[in-house]
């Protein structure tokens, strides 16, 4: 039995290791495309676009672990909820790799045209959003619900990022229409890297239910009804 | 025994019926704001945007529910993957009543230009992604791949559509700045429908998956290699 606890735990410290390379190739990836953005390099635009492999694979196989951890292991609490996350998070950030891929594609379009303006807000919204990632992934990694919660704050600066994108972009566009096209893709960008924060905050959100089996989605945790659970921490 | 596999037989149509119900609101959301949109209703466009509550409410029961039959049936194979798909599906719901959200929020925006054209392609795209979603969540109740894969096919007409439409509004763009705004707003809209056919994907590759421990995700299927699994159907 002792045995079967020691290859559990081993297991699962394998899970969490290819979650967090999974986090840091999405990572890179959304960095080389905005990066790919600022430099207009196209080469480096190419190699985002082609360069989706990796995390694929990687995909399919932390869903085959955490199915096998589930259907051998049996597991409860909360290293169930630690491996349905998983589930959830790997989902997640695949998704990010798909919106760095969304990100190259407006860039390639974009590079077409002279520069709109100086990208300033943009590479910040990046880099707010890769740090999002990496700090929603120590989170569960390391069960770290007041890392999680500082997650969820760090949402309002991108929000707030993306509105002054927006009315900045819409004003060169009302100024001069040869800007429409190329700010256009760059809103898009901007839209882009939201929903990368968005992903973040989600595996915020499933850190802290993994730790306390408290949902804090839908503010359900600032209510004084305590959501049903199977089982306790 | 047999007690305790009715017991579980009975808790899985009832996550069944949930999770149609949840499919049902985010539909219903889909299709309000839409409407609101082409009919320049705002008081349904209010309707949406403050609607999001019983949606919410179900996508936390359902959670609990599955993790309640995991923890208490501990189930294998095709049913392990059943409810672990009804997580992900769930979260995919969830997403779609947000993206209901997102429509509304640029209807709101939109509704105070006047109109910048007769809407038939957005409608159209709502009419699509819904019915996607509606046949991927059939799909998974009767378990049925053929359903399942014609979801995927749909998403390329939806893809068509999406382009077409920024094509068009563009044109208006470039050819009168006072209709930039509410163009803008328009793509956006587009965009979310795009999305909202994502998730119905989304849904329609777990179903495969469930059914067959085949990943059709990266179209991991078409190579020889065969994704490893804990179990088999």
């Amino acid at each position: 039995m002792a045995e079967r606890v020691r290859h559990f735990e081993e297991e699962l410290d394998q899970l969490k290791v290819r979650l967090l390379e999974m986090g840091g190739l999405s990572e890179d990836r959304v960095q080389t495309a905005v990066q790919s953005l600022v430099t207009r390099d196209l080469s480096m635009v190419a190699r985002v676009l082609g360069g989706d492999g990796p995390i694929n694979q990687l995909h399919i196989e932390i869903d085959n672990r955490c199915f096998t951890l589930l259907a051998l292991h049996q597991p409860m609490a909360v290293d169930l909820r630690a491996i349905v996350s998983a589930v959830k998070i790997n989902t997640d950030l695949e998704r990010v790799g798909d919106l760095a891929i969304n990100i190259a594609e407006a860039a390639t379009r974009y590079l077409k045209h002279p520069p709109v303006k100086e990208l300033i807000d943009i590479p910040r919204m990046a880099t707010i959003a890769q740090a999002m990632l990496r700090d929603s992934l120590d989170a569960f990694v390391r069960r770290d619900i007041a890392m999680a919660e500082a997650v969820l704050d760090e949402d309002d600066a991108l929000d707030a990022l993306k509105t002054q994108v927006f009315r900045e972009l819409l004003t060169y566009m009302l100024s001069d229409p040869s800007k429409i096209e190329p700010a256009l893709d760059l809103i898009l960008i901007s839209r882009h890297l939201e929903r990368i924060g968005d992903h973040a905050t989600n595996i915020a959100e499933d850190v802290i239910f993994m730790v306390t089996a408290r949902d804090v989605r839908h503010h359900a945790g600032d209510a004084d009804r305590t959501p049903p659970s199977p089982d306790r921490a």
